[in-house]
């Protein structure tokens, strides 16, 4: 095989193979369906309910307020609207920070088109909102802010839990879009104070089209998935059962190893970014310094062209990022680095480097000898970089 | 391994041994994201795009008509709330059968908090509807029409091409829900005419989490899932990926194998029926003798409950069902056989057999020695035996 160093964990992920193990029979053996009544079912149902206890485990919560969807981007979707829509009656004003996942942003933008008022709230040069700034944004017609824990863009951790108390104190519900998060920090929904988490299998080494949200027990909730009374009637449609297995294995997992993949990927990430600022000039980290993900690397690097670095590390078998996943096709700068104040033409040369427990020394050191000459590659093809002022890296 | 005879195929399926094959290298190997633009990510997006193609093939539609769903349901309440919301300033009316699916009715109630109107298309004592009555039913505001193209409980085939030219006249946009349908007997959107269908992959024999919405191109759709620009911006989220592979794949075989398929189950179906009305007195056989699923028996056995006949079956190592699989749980009489007439104290003993190709002969002959065996005992301890009227089979 080639020389691969997978340095996009953010995007995806291998899933590992305790997890594949533990789908397996669930495809073909214990396939029935968890809704009927005889053993083959009740049977699958209560393996299901088993993975609901570990995902509940892995932050906090109880395993009545889990509710299993196809991702993280289903979870946003079903924390915003099953909230908008079943508490109309209070307020029809919603707030969501200025850099939320594309998952957020246009849910909340759909209800703009239902007469719903969207106010973004806005973050500083490294990302962070301003818990005070959102006090003053709330109005008595407000029912629900959205900000995310953290970015997979810029790695930014925001202060949840102060935000979720001025949520509290002003009686508004609160949700965190924690799909980067985690898998990757502890996290505790009771001591975070929040109403509804979104998460995803992915930073889990899951499969893909896995994930939850946390939602605090008693909250009313307007089902995305109308249908039958799968997940207590909160999201119908027979179980991605193999995916939920899956998924509570991984959570498993990573609740015994979080410590250790925390200073893996810590320790990793550091030399990295050393690595760059002692090799590359001319860059700018983004993102928060110090509340960050331990395994998140982000940077801008002058005069060249964040997609033709992917394509160029790509072809020495380097997998990087830049911007976020979901929004690398369609989107020339990112509204992330936008909205930090980063200047275009510098957001424009962005990579992301997100690390997990398969990543080793040898991975960066790797990235460190070819990282430096094809960005002088690409710096000599670029008009750009004739004209540069230069830039701090800090 | 004890003896399993299954035919609760509707419910859930084995997947093939084919399928699980050719998703396995997606979880671990090729797992790159989608919408990444590195030759991990392009490579899996291209794998995407084949199986659309497969997908859009078992049913006569272009790939680019084809969304995936994360299921029957999904696609369901993609169906119906894209419509409503996209078109909600062409008018406010929905007509849905009576019958429908918990995933369509639910999906049409939600809309009548938000103040439209729904309209219930009755059906006849097999579970027909009338083209005829629709087109009474029908007014200018009305921007959709859902009708099942099969019943999973009842196994009633609906004349879906007079229903969808009836639509047509009258420039309303038709959806059918054929989670039942296909995979079990030939499916070309263009010869039915409709504008949107909704499938399953659980009938394929594919995992569960699996589904796809046929949209006729051109048609203006509201996402469900809001997001990032995958499904070409019609559904959100990083892909299931081995999920959507499996898919493929089952869709692949299934049009080659849809033949034998038919005979392979049509001939142990009527084998079973045959079997029953000679060896068990008092019973009803529910939905349309001709025009139904051809694997799909279903009958009502007076003076039992079905969920005792499903359990002491299960005993047997026998598993069928009693009511659709999603609503199984959550009611005791069935809304459907309701609908067609069927006395109550005559529904209860509901009982449905849906059979796939591993079904054998020595299936149905285990079933038909055992099934009287288990009625007279129920009966035995029934105080409606005793005051029983005579039932007609047919």
């Amino acid at each position: 095989m080639e020389k691969r160093v997978y340095l996009d964990n953010a995007a995806a992920t291998a899933v590992r193979n305790e997890v594949i193990e533990e789908m397996l029979p669930f495809f073909d053996i214990e396939f029935g369906n968890p809704s009927t009544v005889y053993d083959m079912g009740s049977r699958v149902k209560a393996s299901i309910d088993d993975q609901r206890a570990k995902v509940a485990s892995l932050i906090g919560a109880r395993p009545e307020e889990i509710i299993f969807t196809s991702g993280g981007t289903e979870a946003n979707n079903l924390a915003i609207k099953g909230i908008a829509f079943a508490h109309r009656k209070k307020g029809d004003h919603i707030i969501i920070g200025a850099t939320e996942h594309h998952s957020v942003l246009n849910s909340a933008r759909f209800f703009e088109r239902l007469d719903y008022e969207v106010t973004f709230l806005q973050v500083d040069e490294y990302g962070l909102v301003d818990p005070q700034r959102l006090k003053e944004l709330i109005r008595p017609e407000t029912i629900l802010v959205s900000v995310a824990h953290a970015s997979n863009e810029i790695g930014t951790i925001q202060p949840i839990a102060e935000i979720a108390e001025v949520c509290r104190d002003k009686n508004v519900f609160f949700h965190t879009d924690a799909v980067a998060s985690v898998g990757n920090i502890p996290i505790d929904v009771k001591e975070l104070g929040v109403d509804l988490l979104s998460l995803s299998g992915i930073p889990l080494r899951a499969p893909k089209g896995t994930g939850a949200l946390y939602f605090r027990k008693g909250l009313r909730l307007m089902p995305l998935l109308h249908g039958g009374i799968q997940e207590s009637g909160r999201r119908g449609g027979t179980e991605n059962v193999p995916g939920i297995i899956g998924l509570g294995k991984a959570a498993e997992l990573t609740l015994q190893e979080l410590p250790q993949k925390i200073r893996h990927v810590k320790v990793l990430r550091d030399k990295l970014v050393k690595g760059i600022i002692d090799s590359v000039e001319n860059i700018k980290l983004t993102g928060h310094p110090e509340n960050r993900l331990p395994g998140h690397a982000s940077l801008c690097i002058q005069a060249i062209e964040g997609e033709a670095l992917v394509f160029l590390l790509n072809s020495h078998g380097i997998y990087v990022n830049t911007g976020s996943a979901c929004a690398s096709k369609a989107l020339k700068t990112s509204p992330v680095l936008v909205a930090i104040g980063v200047p275009p033409e510098l957001a424009q040369g962005s990579i992301v480097f997100t690390l997990d427990m398969p990543n080793t020394e040898d991975d960066i050191n790797y990235v460190l000898e070819k990282l430096p000459i094809v960005v002088n590659r690409l710096r000599s093809m670029s008009p750009l970089w004739g004209k540069r002022e230069t830039v701090q890296a800090g």
